[in-house]
């Protein structure tokens, strides 16, 4: 068996993440018992939704534990298999984490899901056509529900969700308008992810500023919005929403380190008759199949080429990572690891 | 046709509402058309909402004009009648605004109903089984939905939506618990409204200490939560959530004199993944007969027996109105004009 390569949380951040609160390990791969698969991991997916795992308090599901493999979604290849359902060779879909190959227990479902890449490249199924994807479509389908017509906003809108999201509100007519940090990630989502307008937020020293910008944008104003990152993006689309708008609440990542960040004005929950929910992807595992299939396509068709920042080898996971929280990244986040 | 004496908004406040306000003016009744009728208030009505009206920007719905009879519920009996539906002595209800008697285009629909004084005081028309007891009925059982065993909230619990709210709530299995100001209040709400627990808000002088209080009161977490105030009640309530919790906003009262009130931790809505919205009882029209019948029943039954405080007389209202908006009342506030 190789030698396997892993990542692991070596201490809690109390604020801001930092490089030393992980740590690279080496071990031996074990045996496989019966049941059990070898999966060599081609790419790990880096997701905003892990800082909230390194916090011991009650954040999104449970924390992730200290000295523990960090957690995080995988593709990769069967190398060895004790389990008659997959052969070696199969290309396959997980929760792996942060290491070089993972042992899985492939009989328990929804550990392990064999993909076809004949339309769709391996690596979208961590993005477009994997969990952000389907964050997207839920949030866009089951909270925000637009009809043609309506105006539907995201923030992180060059992000992995921001783009399938922007692909998602274009199949079903709605103008949509993105949120991103810097004029290249700006030009990106109205030029090839096909938006209608983005505006660059770091332009706007504070969220009426940035308002203004969206009422330019959003001439008949704001119907559903995906947010993504919370804090003043949050303020200045509230001021700009219809009566009966719908927020779904995915992300709060402007919050996630120290302090948390106030919502300005509540008060629009009551004067523009808003809802606004929170949701986690992975508590709707029934609407998979069906978002999936929806994104699939959209990628076979072309209709949705997301952009995918990669970095190489393990050991580059913790800077990959504190850069997406800074919003280095552009587009989906990857760490390449054959 | 008698003389008629109205309160009309005289000038809009900056921040917090004064007597001055407001003016007192009589003119003459003019005399009846065909399908209008003549109706001499024996109540008004004073709710929260009128002073979300008195600002200029957007708010609910449309703001009082200048100049013109503040807005009110008002329950009454036909004195004077050019319409066959209605004939003198009949008991209605209608929204005749801040004067003694109204002139009302009785063909018009939704401007008047006659109503039945046989189990339901008049005056309930107005609180109980009114525009306040519809809103509670429904926030709880559009918005909180609650199944039997969950544990609800609801701020300014000993006022006329909190008690409706309390009795609804009773009726389908919930533990209900309130926020009021006061030990007295309080006591009612426990001991005459049939609350499980009450807490005042008075003695906590921040959030987090509210928020420990409510720990103790709800030890399995809140489920659902009505917010009629907003700040520190709201925030408080956001930190006992539990997951998939449901919080209908009805009232911001807390933020409508100058500036809005931050909600301290919005993130919770993703950590909790909770569902908060804010709705106006008046879009749902539809629902009123359903809510009505039940709060009817409630009242007939003896299950909603709210207090009243009553102020006498046109010319108190405005005081009754202000002292509304500090908390001065107990339960439905009322202006008696015969």
């Amino acid at each position: 068996m190789p030698t396997n390569r892993q990542i692991v949380l070596a201490a809690r951040p109390a604020a801001e993440a930092k490089a030393e609160h992980f740590a690279l390990r080496e071990v031996e791969t074990p045996a496989l018992k019966a049941g059990q698969v070898l999966v060599r991991h081609h790419y790990l997916s880096l997701d905003p939704y892990m800082r909230g795992r390194m916090n011991e308090s009650k954040s999104y599901a449970q924390p992730q534990p200290l000295n523990e493999v960090m957690i995080g979604g995988t593709v990769g290849e069967v190398v060895a298999s004790e389990n008659p359902k997959f052969k070696v060779g199969d290309q396959v879909v997980g929760m792996g984490g942060w290491q070089e190959y993972g042992v899985v227990d492939a009989e328990v479902p929804g550990m392990l899901r064999r993909v076809d890449t004949t339309h769709v490249p391996l690596s979208y199924y961590l993005g477009a056509v994997g969990m952000p994807g389907v964050t997207a479509w839920y949030g866009l389908t089951q909270i925000i529900a637009p009809k043609a017509g309506d105006t539907v906003t995201v923030s992180a809108a060059s992000g992995a969700v921001g783009s399938a999201y922007g692909a998602l509100a274009k199949a079903r007519g709605c103008r949509v308008v993105g949120i991103a940090g810097g004029p290249e990630k700006c030009a990106y989502v109205i030029n090839e992810l096909g938006f209608d307008d983005c505006i660059d937020y770091r332009e706007h020293k504070d969220y009426l500023s940035l308002s203004k910008a969206l009422k330019q944008a959003c001439p008949n104003g704001i119907d559903g919005h995906f947010e993504n990152v919370g804090g003043m993006v949050l303020d200045a689309v509230l001021l700009r929403t219809n009566e009966f708008a719908r927020i779904a609440v995915c992300g709060m990542i402007a919050g996630y380190d120290g302090a948390p960040l106030p919502m300005v004005n509540p008060a629009l929950i009551l004067v523009n008759r808003l809802k606004i929910e929170g949701f986690i992807v992975s508590e709707h595992m029934e609407l998979w199949p069906q978002a999936l299939e929806e994104l699939g396509g959209l990628v076979a068709h072309g209709k949705l080429r997301p952009r995918e920042t990669v970095a190489q080898g393990l050991e580059s996971a913790p800077e990959a990572f504190l850069g997406l929280l800074k919003g280095k990244n552009f587009g989906k986040q990857l760490v390449k690891l054959v």
